[in-house]
């Protein structure tokens, strides 16, 4: 696996564009497009949350049939908890750029992120779309990536390549999440494309095995949002043989994916709000995995732990009554807990059970004064 | 009910006493006796968590006979994650405070709060426990409760006047808790005297309802401690005709009880770490009275719902999402959302699921950048 320069454009045939349509009163980005020259293959993950936001439930049916061309997003309003027009407006959304794109309205996904309950500007998405599709080309992922974030200080990209037989494969990807980052997506927005060939079922697999072990295993508030959303676009220009099953293909195509979900993941739990540590909890000596991560999670998003983190005290005490507050069977003899680096930027905390092989790893940041301040007196 | 002055001892044949022993840095109280001049009916209620503090192992075990005449109880040190030797000194205090009052060492209870997983300075404590006992009287109920303070920042007492038959009862209590306060017992110490004659089972049964709707309906961190308990002493002194069962006298006590356990858990939520602000939670609509106080908690543990009323800002998409989060069946139509007073200090949010006729309330504090400053530098 080789690291290369660029973002969701590094891959072939995909093309990119951002600017600000006036939602962000900072005049930031806040419209972004990505854009696969031809059909693609098209699965994604969603947050659990019951509530969820209109253009999720949009992108959710058009994603369906695991085909997309197109995913335009807003930053800035999340378009959740708005109702009728809500629905209307994530709907418009995606029609508006497949005119001007000249493609099916139903190969172009929507998404928003931002606040919540406040009806979204469409007008001023509306007369920025043109401009936006115009804008389109094949080094426009960084000026995207900066469209999608919010309370994000730093756009977040990668981009790899593998070669599959004697093909050249690329992924590239982008994210945004900052706040409301909890397990089962987080706020979080995560785009990637690539040129592989591959079926969709078997990049759903692909997806949901590497979303567990990264976006699904960080928390910055375990505050699970109503937006979260995963994407892959799979356009197939690298003429690779079709993966469609497990197998040495699919293991390198996987750990590749695996490394740009966990790379994006550990950026955004970097960029968490007010985030001045970063955090990685290992649970070792578990039962179960499930149990491990259980464990893990339930550390990573104990207020007392993390506010002892942002205080470079390594208080033990915190990490053990966050375990027993679980109300399992797990008692003071069996616990063993370890800390590394208390006084820099980069803590870990290993928990060891001692009673089995199963482990998980969780990542988070502190709780800052600086979350609060993000939090308090946002408008 | 009428409400009189004082705190445990405005009951009668209690006395109480609190003393500087030396553990706390400030020279603040750091140790506390509570005191029966005869032998009481005694029942408690004790943290879940599963890693809990010496001194409640040996509580636990001498409260069996629901018998107790004292309870002694150290602050700054929560003689927590300490192994053998914490178990010992738990012991030992006891012992202790029970050869100067002349007591057997059985009917001493023995509770600790402070730090976890730092050894507790027994030394410090036997020097004192004479003196301790020696300033035992009838008007120590205020000094006594400084003495079990932490992070709190006012001492919580309150004690009320009923009539059973022709017999005037009392009941006096204190508590504290500040921090690390979550359901199931938050840090949180409350001792309730009464000079009621009642029998230990329906006392029983009292004290798990009223702290139901109390004690266990309070969040301020969502951290659950392991060093909480609820102790009801009841002497018998006022010579009512004994409570053995449900009934009009039993109606009479259990109010007086549920109104000292709802006002100190009030008073432990007003003095959360930081708080800024005092949040009710009430739940309506429900089908059941657990799905209710469930909605009602997630709201009350969300970050970004407690950030947002630090910064005193109506945010009923944050509300939302965390009622969201459960991954219920509840819809964004479901769900009616009002606040109350939201820029002044006490604030009220109600949500109404219009689904029956259940609800909860639960209380709970803002996060601050007190709590966090609090929690990050403490030493």
């Amino acid at each position: 696996m080789k690291k290369i320069k660029g973002g969701v454009t590094a891959t072939q045939g995909f093309q990119a564009s951002g600017l600000w349509c006036g939602i962000k009163k900072s005049g930031k980005p806040d419209l972004s497009l990505i854009f696969s020259e031809i059909l693609s293959t098209c699965v994604g993950v969603f947050t659990k949350n019951s509530i969820i936001a209109a253009p999720l439930v949009v992108t959710k049916k058009k994603i369906k049939n695991n085909k997309a061309q197109a995913i335009i997003t807003n930053s800035g309003n999340a378009n959740c908890f708005t109702g009728k027009f809500g629905l209307t407006y994530a709907e418009k959304t995606s029609e508006l750029a497949a005119k001007f794109l000249n493609i099916s309205k139903n190969d172009v996904l929507v998404s928003s992120t931002g606040i919540i309950g406040k009806p979204l500007p469409f007008k001023k998405i509306k007369k920025s779309v043109p401009a936006l599709v115009k804008g389109l080309s094949r080094s426009g992922a960084n000026i995207s990536a900066k469209g999608i974030l919010t309370t994000d200080t730093f756009e977040k990209e990668i981009a790899v390549e593998i070669m599959i037989g004697k093909k050249k494969v690329k992924i590239g990807a982008m994210a945004k999440g900052s706040g409301m980052i909890a397990p089962n997506m987080a706020t979080m927005l995560a785009y990637i494309t690539t040129d592989v060939a591959i079926s969709a079922p078997i990049l759903k697999l692909a997806l949901k095995d590497a979303c567990s072990i990264s976006f699904n295993s960080i928390t910055v508030d375990n505050c699970m949002s109503t937006n979260d959303m995963v994407i892959v676009m799979a356009n197939g220009l690298a003429k690779n043989k079709k993966i469609t099953k497990k197998g040495p293909s699919y293991k390198k195509f996987y750990e590749a994916l695996e490394h740009i979900c966990l790379d994006l993941a550990k950026k955004i739990v970097i960029d968490g709000e007010g985030a001045t540590k970063f955090i990685t909890i290992s649970v070792t000596g578990a039962k179960t995995d499930a149990l491990a991560k259980k464990i893990a999670f339930v550390i990573a998003n104990s207020n007392l732990v993390k506010t002892a983190a942002y205080g470079s005290n390594p208080n033990w005490g915190r990490v053990a009554a966050a375990v027993g507050s679980l109300g399992l069977n797990i008692t003071e003899k069996q616990l063993k807990i370890k800390f590394s680096s208390f006084e820099k930027k980069d803590i870990g905390i290993n928990v060891d059970l001692g009673a089995g092989s199963a482990q998980w790893t969780v990542y988070t940041s502190d709780l800052s004064t600086g979350y609060v301040k993000i939090n308090g007196k946002y408008n």
